[in-house]
């Protein structure tokens, strides 16, 4: 008797995987594949996982690296999948390591303003959970209601206080780290200060899943911020702008916010009802936000209108109170609602791709122009929108993706504007990371050496090449 | 005819270097090569170096690095040799690698709040450099009137203000660094933010010159400190002192600096005349000085009055202006010259050695009841002074050298010292690093598998183990 040809042959990875973790950690429905495949970034290579595993343990962790390993399978980690480099990116047959259930906060130390938490924490819920402790953890990456504290640390994400509060590196005393091999790696320390042996803490932040897989973080906390007071100017020129930027830098201000939208983010705005820009006014080339949380922020707002003024603002509004500041902000935050109506404003589908690179802040101006000056050359909509304070830029490309001279001119002008970054003395990111998007550039800006070190660390912690294959380096 | 026996045969490693260095730049005579043998600390191994080389340039580093390399002879970076962890200690025939001549401050940006300077530089004179231009470096550790920016990147330096503006490593933003082979890496940015591939410059910094030498640093600047305002608290015992930092850490307070006194160590301020620590009062087990430097310092100071009052305090003493605040900030400044003139009391010539842990803040007061324990169980001198909120102590062990038990006795409360940090979750070392003396130490702190790591970082970047040898790692 044959046996039918319809028999379901058992997957020798799945089964082994099933040893530890129950079936309901296990996805291997199609639709789960695919929702699991990449992360938010539109352009670079995904592929199909072969399973992806939904961990809640420290010790399920380990044996799905070990089981991989075992197999030579490729394991990549997931947060939520907000990252906007590929980072997260599936490579086909791998294990999508998802660790979003994995999102306990495990102790909230008040004496010692630190937090310890498993990596699938929401920042927005483990911000709220420190606040209901009268604490503040302070980095606010554009996906924080949604994003996760592990893909934070994997990313070395930024966001809009850093200006004042630093990055999310800024923040990880500690780590608990599951290796290559799937042996438990504890780095860093419990205290404020500590200098015993190499900071490898630091060497895991930002590295993309490449080097081992975060499972447990410690991270230091800050008082809760004050209530804070905002202005907004509006100026004929980027020039100007820049110019303001520099001289609230310059005259020792350190504003909680410090933000800037250039001519095609300031007119989508303004078109989506924003009191303060839209209207019968001058066009403005560029808009700036500033807020400062200081407690003299009063006085703060008043020296930098003025200084807003000395460098030729067409208009400055700078808010009295609660009210008013939520307003000022509120301009800020319609960006890329804004950016989404301007491109739905057609009848095609569009791609909005947000890039993002930094230069030394005296240089902000001059990139923006640039990037002005490869969207007329590349016959593109970029709306550019930056962290001004840090350097820190964002160009939005919106393009049609069905159009393969759009999606070419696209990515030759994200290519100019890299270019660009690199050739004012800036980096290819600023807080989104490398992934697979960027991992060519990276040998652009990296010497030769440093590249090979890199690969050196890699092959280090990962000799087998099978954690987050084909991100960072290619 | 014989060859006289007193020929001077050249020194084939001697005669390498001077093809490149000039002979000044080699010093030989035993004075020098004694003095280049250790740093600060008391204990610990130093050898005879070979010769002390003074490099003027990086192509000179490079040539010392391969030079020694291609004779098999250990490389020792040094800098101002104010490290307090023989991390400088020479080895026997090594080549020294004294920086101290590449001291030049190579550009100061206002508009980008950075500074480029070479290892050399003296960390009082990069203050003053960058305070001319209206801008501040922050890190302050006790030697910053001698030590260097290298020494200080090398061994991760902290200080008095870290507790409000943080540590060295926090300053970093890329090194120029020659490897283990001579080549030269170039790590980090010259941008507020940047997460291109993986974070070098902390690898480097606290590395103790094992795994290359810095030959430049980019390090970002600050606005100018405000005028700070104090307050001086004395307490009938070390919980209360205790009770009180951790309120004012509670509260929200971000002080720029929180430092404690214990008991034997404000005696010895008290004995060197302080007006506010002697005179007729009740003894002090402990005593805060707390500074603000935030813009409503008089208020803030105002508040921390109140809760070191709450937390039983016998006395508290509020600056209302500059000039009190120079009184209370000297009693800090006082530690140092009271120990050495308590220590100097008899006859006999003592070594006063700084130990440096850290635990959480919320354990610091019960470190210093243990370390008070530690004292009378080893009949010793040991005062202690300490960054409290940063939960970083410094006890100080007053000993005769010449006596074999007192240096048995100090050795032993020296290791209980670690011990009892490490047991209350802390770390064997704050802001001094571990050098020579803290190394067997490291590895109690470690677990095996990072120790492995620490390993395999240093054979990644020196196979032949030739820089530093002995440091960080046995």
């Amino acid at each position: 008797m044959e046996l039918p040809m319809t028999v379901s042959v058992e997957n020798p990875l799945l089964t082994a995987l099933g040893e530890v973790l129950p079936p309901h950690a296990l996805l291997t429905d199609e639709a789960e594949l695919a929702r699991h495949s990449r992360d938010a970034a539109p352009f670079g290579a995904a592929g199909r996982p072969a399973v992806v595993v939904c961990p809640e343990t420290v010790e399920e962790v380990q044996h799905v690296v070990r089981t991989a390993r075992a197999r030579g399978v490729a394991v990549v980690p997931q947060g939520a999948r907000t990252g906007l480099a590929g980072a997260a990116n599936a490579v086909t047959g791998c294990v999508v390591l998802s660790m979003t259930r994995m999102n306990r906060i495990l102790e909230i130390d008040t004496g010692n303003r630190l937090v310890r938490c498993e990596p699938g924490v929401v920042t927005a819920d483990l911000a709220a959970a420190v606040a209901g402790e009268g604490l503040c953890y302070p980095p606010d990456p554009a996906s924080f209601e949604t994003c996760t504290i592990g893909g934070n640390i994997a990313t070395g994400a930024g966001g809009l206080c850093c200006v004042k509060y630093g990055v999310t590196a800024d923040y990880v005393l500690g780590l608990t780290v599951v290796l290559a091999d799937g042996e438990v790696l504890r780095v860093g320390r419990n205290t404020v200060k500590g200098v015993a042996g190499y900071d490898l803490t630091r060497l895991f932040v930002g590295s993309e899943g490449t080097l081992g897989v975060i499972v447990e973080a410690t991270l230091a906390l800050v008082p809760p911020r004050p209530p804070a007071l905002a202005l907004l100017a509006r100026f004929a020129s980027t020039a100007d702008a820049g110019e303001a930027v520099g001289a609230i830098i310059r005259e020792g201000h350190v504003p909680s916010a410090l933000e800037l939208l250039d001519r095609a983010t300031t007119r989508a705005v303004a078109a989506l009802g924003h009191p303060l820009l839209g209207g019968d006014r001058t066009e403005a080339a560029a808009t700036l936000i500033v807020a400062s949380d200081a407690p003299d922020a009063r006085e703060r707002v008043r020296a930098m209108t003025e200084l807003c003024r000395d460098a030729k603002a067409l208009s400055v509004t700078a808010a009295e109170d609660e009210e008013q500041t939520g307003q000022v902000l509120r301009a800020r935050r319609m960006v890329m609602p804004a950016l989404a109506a301007h491109a739905g404003a057609g009848d095609r589908e569009v791609t909005a791709f947000i890039e993002d690179v930094a230069v030394p802040r005296a240089r902000l101006a001059v990139l923006i122009e640039q990037i002005e000056q490869i969207a007329q050359e590349h016959d593109l909509f970029i709306a550019t929108v930056g962290h001004a304070g840090d350097g820190n830029l964002h160009p939005t490309v919106v393009f049609d993706p069905a159009d393969p001279s759009a999606v070419r001119r696209a990515k030759d002008a994200y290519d100019a504007i890299m270019a660009a970054a690199l050739e004012l003395g800036g980096t290819i990111t600023g807080e989104h990371g490398v992934g697979t998007l960027k991992r060519d550039w990276l040998a652009r800006e990296l010497s030769p050496r440093s590249l090979r070190l890199h690969r050196d660390v890699k092959r280090l912690l990962d000799p087998e090449g099978l954690l987050n294959p084909g991100k960072v380096l290619a």
